[in-house]
């Protein structure tokens, strides 16, 4: 049977304390994955979860999948309720998606004391709710919740949970270490003792692990080793506790060291960059330990062995980090190579390989401000105006040039709270100035400089900030820290992420709000004019 | 013969990227490595690294241990040295300490390309210095550096330098996966044929993992598994690159899932204290998501479940969190209820069972609360102003009342940006009125506030902004949206994380900063007065 990477971000692992994604953020994530080349993206509980019967329903005509399935989540049909006439297996029907993935109980003890019905009613929920989704033309997977636990408990009644999936038609019966206390030789027995118990081919199981015990992807890969061909996982193992398997170590180690090619050609390199963004947009710094991707898990303090890590670099790394997108790092200097940021422009279309000098300048301006604590990883955008403003013919356009601004925000004595900006600015030799309220400081700014540059550029009223994320950089203190802030901005079918960064939070957003518009304004191909710098990173 | 559970924080896990301990935050490591009851405590590389050779020197007098033997560590005598002449082998010796740890080379292709010396001069070099030690009266343990790597290489060669070392007198052999690449089966393996092998009882030897495929801990497990008596590890899993096996988890795991007792009693308890105050001491943030230790490791999502969870936590967590000094953690979601509530109040130590009325009108303002965005999942201080506002014992009292605040962002026309912020209060009776510049606009706010009631309340000074987090809340419309702050503030020995939820991010800024103000003195205990509503969010 077909090997099965199956990835669970947008769903399990958005459990994580803290995170929230936007609809907007989950179709970013999906097209990441994608990128990554994932077999099947869980995609949220349609029905039950009302951003995520939003994303369903744009994924539809927002989405378009290179690699992977989308699934919708979601459970068994309710104890003495008819299948045909549960709403909430009506929500994943409705989603749309090729593949559904049902949640079943699979520990005795949670069918009595959370579920609150009979051994024999949980049995036919499984078997009624899977018939029913197979017969309506999907794929279905049903995860085991507490297979472990209860199969410690109660051996004969998890696997007949695992039979009753499968007999109807379920295409794998994942084996879910809900509560993440397994070790890997526990994994082992465990499912040994299934497949002799049951006659269930391996094959037909899948493995969920949690990372309780910190060893989830251990976990996963003992269960692997016993026959199964079908493993879960998040992006950088986001989740709730500790987390969830993370799929990126999960697949490295598949591919690098069990030999087991599990993603398509060419997109294990993809690691690191899709790690990255995902970081950035669930909003989570980056670990920099992370085993494969964090930008740590190749540096070597140089010292004695300086050189004898030049001549045979795989004497002291584990694998070649370029095969998942990393680099080895030997002075402790900020990450960005010539070879990534020319593999990055070509992605954008843009060719730094013919263009030795540019590439060298591009390069020193990204280390430049990596080490000021900006990072292009999620602003394809900035990347893009910056990479081209070092190359003749490609040069973007500034539309306008900033002279001052001022923003006020007041709370008043009457407890109302109002913000007022001012830009002064020229756009095509004429000196502006506009002022505008909004709902918040930035929000001001953003509004005074679309009044300014209204007149010169309607094609402004299309963009919409689509979102807007600030984070306080790392080893820093508190409000008087460095800002980084990401500005998503939408308009004409597409959207896109510019970043900046200063200590005060409203010139950082100031300079993604103009990197925002710039680049905006130059895909839309409006009539700009060289006003000079509008004061984006480059 | 003796399990032995043996720390290396001090040495190898200070090779982490940008982590620097002082001498005495050695000194105060040691100590809490020692509360926590592991056998040994490597310190450092006395003669080699002057910070460990003090470090050593003041052991002696400064550092009692109940439990833990102090080892120094070095390496094999230089080819073509007599042992006797070697200096470095001597700055062992005058460690003074009871145990030596050595190590050795053991992959072949090591011997020739990095020491440049035969394969029989590193053997004699490791019988020598092995014997020589021992002589001396040392405890002496041999890490075999990169034992896996060269086992796969050449098998004889790295058989002969265990056998090499435990012949000439070390206590053990450690087989280090100084690389990281190894995969538990992999692991279990090549011990099961060094054993058939050499005919080396395994109990003779140990293990040291790091973290590059993420198994790290797992490795150790199969490890243990395979009849390996001594385990390496370091605290929180700090250590070069990904990392090393985190000692805490291999220890929680050792004890908790394979029934071995290798901490002294009573010291498990210990673990999480020990893990965050050594965090504290590196000055890294504790991993919140860390297995068994970090503070999310037992956090559940209420909602539906609330109730089965109290009656049956076990059902919800592998262990039992007390048994590691955590605590199940209930998290107030947006599905929150009377019961998670409830359940969550008794955590901070507020009975509102008793108090029904307040239980329902908390639970209302909570559900309203969070309708409006708020979310107090991370905002416990936020949360327990909440819940006493509603408890007529325990009502916080509002350090000021706020009259009107104003902040302004300038970007001048000379390239400069300046923040500055007045706020007008009252503080007991008497009205201030303050400004104050800064970073940026709540920095500033957050000064102007200070400087206002710095005469009333002197012990603000000792309150630092630890964290500053913005999130725009889901499903709105980038800068004009809803905006998230989470205030995260220090002092006085604790922490404690406020919320503020506002479309205008200054004023959600100010409600987080208030609401940690007033949480602050009150558990400062300072004399409040009943100035009326700060603006919290209650």
């Amino acid at each position: 049977m077909t090997f099965q990477v199956y990835d669970t971000t947008l769903r399990d692992g958005a459990q994580r304390e803290g995170l929230s994604y936007s609809v907007v953020d989950k179709l970013a994530v999906a097209r990441l994955l994608d990128d990554l080349g994932v077999g099947f993206i869980e995609g949220g509980w349609p029905g039950a979860v009302p951003k995520d019967t939003e994303f369903f329903r744009r994924a539809r005509t927002e989405l378009t999948l290179r690699h992977a399935v989308l699934v919708a989540f979601g459970a068994t049909r309710k104890a003495g309720r008819a299948v045909e006439d549960d709403p909430q297996v009506r929500g994943l029907l409705d989603a749309g998606t090729p593949a559904v993935a049902l949640v079943a109980k699979a520990d005795l003890r949670h069918v009595e004391r959370a579920l609150r019905t009979t051994a024999e009613e949980n049995l036919a929920m499984v078997r009624d709710t899977v018939a029913y989704l197979v017969a309506q033309g999907r794929r279905v997977f049903v995860d085991g919740e507490h297979t472990f636990d209860g199969f410690r408990h109660d051996p004969g009644y998890t696997a007949a949970v695992a039979q009753a999936a499968l007999a109807a038609g379920a295409e794998r019966f994942v084996l879910c270490d809900t509560n993440g206390g397994m070790l890997p030789s526990q994994v082992t027995a465990a499912i040994e003792d299934l497949v002799a118990r049951t006659g269930i081919a391996p094959e037909r199981l899948g493995m969920h692990a949690q990372n309780d015990t910190a060893c989830a992807v251990a976990n996963t890969l003992a269960a692997v080793e016993a026959g199964v061909r079908h493993v879960q996982g998040t992006a950088n193992g986001y989740g709730e506790r500790p987390g969830n398997a993370d799929l990126f170590a999960i697949v490295a180690n598949l591919q690098l060291k069990l030999g087991m090619p599990v993603l398509p050609e060419g997109c294990l390199e993809q690691m690191v960059r899709v790690s990255h963004a995902i970081a950035e947009i669930a909003n989570i710094a980056p670990d920099t330990h992370q085993a494969y991707v964090g930008a740590a898990s190749f540096a070597h303090k140089a010292g004695l062995h300086a050189s004898a890590i030049k001549v045979d670099p795989l004497l002291y790394n584990h694998v070649d980090p370029a095969v998942v997108g990393n680099d080895m790092r030997i002075l402790v200097t900020e990450m960005a190579g010539r070879a990534s940021i020319e593999l990055k422009s070509r992605e954008l279309g843009l060719d730094l390989a013919g263009h030795p000098d540019a590439l060298s300048r591009v390069t020193g301006r990204v280390k430049e401000l990596e080490a000021g604590g900006w990072s292009f990883e999620a602003a394809d955008a900035s990347f893009e105006l910056l990479v081209r403003s070092e190359l003749p013919d490609a040069a973007p356009v500034r539309p306008f040039a900033l002279e001052s601004y001022r923003v006020l925000v007041e709370h008043r004595e009457d407890g109302a709270v109002v913000s007022e900006a001012t830009v002064k600015i020229r756009v095509r030799g004429e000196r502006v100035i506009a002022t505008a309220e909004g709902n918040g400081p930035v929000n001001a700014l953003d509004e005074a400089l679309r009044v300014g540059l209204a007149r010169h550029y309607p094609e402004l009223r299309e963009f919409e900030l689509a979102d807007y994320k600030v984070r306080i950089l790392e080893g820093s203190h508190g409000t008087g820290a460095v800002t980084r802030v990401l500005v998503e901005t939408a308009g004409a079918g597409r959207d896109w992420t510019t970043v900046g960064v200063h200590p005060n939070v409203v010139e950082a957003s100031w300079h993604a709000l103009v990197d925002a518009l710039t680049y905006g304004l130059d895909k839309a191909g409006a009539p700009l004019n060289a006003a000079g710098s509008g004061r984006g990173p480059a």
